[in-house]
């Protein structure tokens, strides 16, 4: 169920792929469009194009794909027949759930629960996911300060007309650099990049400085650490003005990793005292592991490596889970969160199916060992090319390095492309790396050696 | 592929049923649940519990499923192996499209495109379809504004903290009982129940009433056309004021008819004047066919029946078009709109399938029959029951009815249901009636005398 390395008959995108990309643009935008692939021939960890080219994929789908391409386990499910009825009719979860739902979620989604919580409401992608996350934690957040759960009849006709008390002043702080989702509440906690936000209307909602590490960690552990202090203070300070603005902030969304922001990580210690200063102000604490779970750290949920027993309130998913979604505490129960369809139980389907496939090929074991080799060769790539590269970090295979600027992070992902390597940016200038979990220590070398002669070009 | 009529073995919900919301509670909320379903037993127009009731559904999923249960052409798609790797292997749409995108496109969403609409970009649910047609209008209202399509350097760098001018004090102008999802954005414009909207931060943004009309309507003929030149006006008036505050209107959003607020219609006429309004005030008008779109109404559109070759600038759709997206004009383009997914295209290969049994078996055409022998029964039955029942109204099988109120309506729905009939309700006291489109005339008649008889009873 895997080739045995990259085969490139063109450069890419191919004039097939042209051909196409020109069709789809008489339909709609193409901006974004790479190349066109044939999914059907794609297996494992290469992803084939339509003009035949075959690539090493570490990129994945935007960090999506759990298991690589038609991996057996899941086209074996579409066989059984029980399975079609699935697909074929998507219920509305949230009136009318199929009699295995309960089953179902107990041996997918609850057998990887986050510490602390038993409860978890299914959506379809990370916008809703954490569109609703945020709305549980207003729920909850109003709920405190009435004292009960019901509200007043003020709240219920002034909320018709978008204003307060029923559309409280509430407020999420996020974090600058981190990404949470396009849709406007998402948006207005997102600060990747300004095209993903300007000219969309937002919210005047508190933004804190996320830590700027110096590496290698080693050397810079005294700046580091004073860089994080800096940091958690000024997320304290928000929190304090913005309730004296009056518009108190009912919960904090972290990243265990800011992903799209440019793989920016922080210390266990970090996470722990701003989950603290969460619980000293009475705000709700989400961990958005929309793009870090799912395994690809080394451990199920990113978080897990701050080793806390009380890691949050709330931590959403999406992409590799398949099927998008919060687990939440018991405390945050998310009355009035609803839409027409909750998820998409065939999604579920094939989570059950990655989750037993990580369990009996150990695949965290795996992602670790990878990325412990991956990591490695990114050291020694930027020893040997330190004009070119800097900053090699990671967790698992969840991991990047800096590019001396963005035009040449450009040359070097479709040099790469050409040579049958597929990249990702993220931030600035990195270049992110997401393989999938079946990506052995045998897949790092084929790409570290492709990457190197990429390099060695430049 | 239909069962000859509804068979009930237990109440409804029966032991299994409360068996499985007992363990479903202990996961997640289940204060809406109605009942678990047996989707593999289910057939056409009928929905299996796990209880072993058979009930004829004239509620389908939230008006979701197009064609019923497990039809036939939908399994059989299952079948071919190539249709197996576009279900496992979920692409980034908008980086990385499959080969047959293009094609796939043509042959579903373009082939019943809306008329002056050529590009159309897909989504996964209505949220997310709402969502990014709002930022659509957003960004071609500041293009406009600017007089080209360049975001200043001031723009990109106030964006970043949610403030102006990058991140503009635009708006979207919205009607009373109008319903356009649950996410942040959408919840600004929807404004059906305050549950779905109390405790939830909110923008200032401008609502207009949308027109309750008196019934019969050739009865009140003078009335009703007043009170839609009262609305009109007064949406005419909110764009003028909301101009004046600063926060000008780039868009105005509406239901063809309104469904979750009631199953509340308006005249063609009203259209037509408030697509006018929307022109000569520079707006967009995004016309929302999230619950109407998809044949229900006996045309593919609602707002084909208004009979205009210009009827919006935006037409969003999702439930029975299995996948969501919009619709828009080459002067709306959609750039810097993206997230992972961009839709499903597995749902994309249901959807041509299910506009293919449309065309074949002629379903559009059964529709405005079945619509036709509902109505009817709905007018006789109001005349037999003016106690309980009063205006109805409808157009294809997307019909209602209200009733005396809100405690009867329950009663009345949950006795349908023991009866064998899924029913659901819309705004204060209505009755909805939103069947597949494979709902002939034979199965009005069946619903007709359950329903009759549940009236008897009362
Ligand atoms: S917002 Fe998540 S699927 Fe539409």
């Amino acid at each position: 169920c895997d080739y045995d390395g990259p085969a490139m008959k063109t450069q890419v995108p191919g004039p097939r792929s042209q051909e196409l990309t020109k069709q789809l643009g008489e339909i709609q935008n193409v901006g974004a469009v790479n190349f066109f692939c044939n999914y059907n021939e794609s297996r494992g960890n290469y992803l084939v194009d339509v003009d035949g080219n075959r690539m090493l994929d570490l990129y994945t789908q935007i960090s999506s794909i759990p298991l690589g391409y038609n991996h057996p386990a899941l086209i074996k499910l579409m066989a059984h027949p029980d399975n079609l009825s699935t697909i074929v009719n998507r219920p509305a979860l949230g009136i009318l759930p199929p009699g295995n739902f309960p089953e179902k979620l107990m041996e997918s989604l609850l057998s990887v629960a986050p510490s602390g919580m038993t409860r978890v409401q299914t959506m379809a992608c990370g916008s809703c996911s954490n569109e609703n996350a945020y709305k549980a934690m207003f729920i909850w957040y109003r709920n405190k300060e009435r004292g009960h759960n019901t509200p007043s009849a003020e709240d219920l006709s002034s909320c018709m007309v978008n204003q307060g008390p029923g559309c409280p002043d509430l407020s999420i702080l996020s974090f600058m650099g981190g990404f949470h989702g396009r849709t406007l509440g998402c948006l207005a906690t997102t600060h990747s990049k300004a095209i993903h936000k300007v000219d969309v209307p937002s919210l005047d909602w508190p933004i804190a400085p996320f830590p700027k590490l110096k590496y290698p960690l080693e050397e810079f552990a005294r700046e580091n650490a004073q860089e994080e202090a800096r940091c958690l203070e000024e997320a304290e300070d928000q929190i304090v003005k913005w309730r004296h603005k009056g518009k108190p902030v009912a919960g904090i969304v972290i990243e265990p990793i800011q992903a799209e922001g440019g793989d920016n990580h922080a210390s266990p210690e970090f996470f722990k005292s701003l989950r603290n200063i969460a619980r000293k102000h009475g705000c709700a604490f989400h961990v958005d592991e929309v793009q870090t779970g799912g395994g690809c750290t080394g451990k199920f949920w990113a978080h897990e490596h701050w080793g806390m027993d009380d890691p949050g309130d709330i931590v959403s998913f999406s992409k590799k889970l398949l099927t998008g979604g919060f687990y939440h505490k018991n405390e945050l129960q998310p009355y009035r969160i609803f839409n027409t369809w909750m998820g998409d139980p065939s999604k579920n389907l094939f989570l059950t199916e990655v989750l037993n496939v990580i369990r009996t090929e150990n695949l965290l074991e795996e992602v670790t060992r990878s990325g412990k080799a991956l990591l490695n060769g990114l050291y020694e790539l930027q020893t040997q090319y330190p004009g070119i590269l800097s900053r090699a970090r990671g967790q698992g295979t969840f991991c990047a390095i800096d590019v001396c600027d963005d035009a040449t992070r450009t040359s070097i992902i479709l040099k790469a492309r050409n040579k049958g390597v597929v990249l990702g940016g993220c931030g600035d200038r990195s270049i992110r790396f997401r393989p999938a979990l079946v990506f052995k220590e045998y897949h790092v070398h084929l790409f570290l050696n492709i990457f190197n002669d990429v390099l060695a070009q430049h």
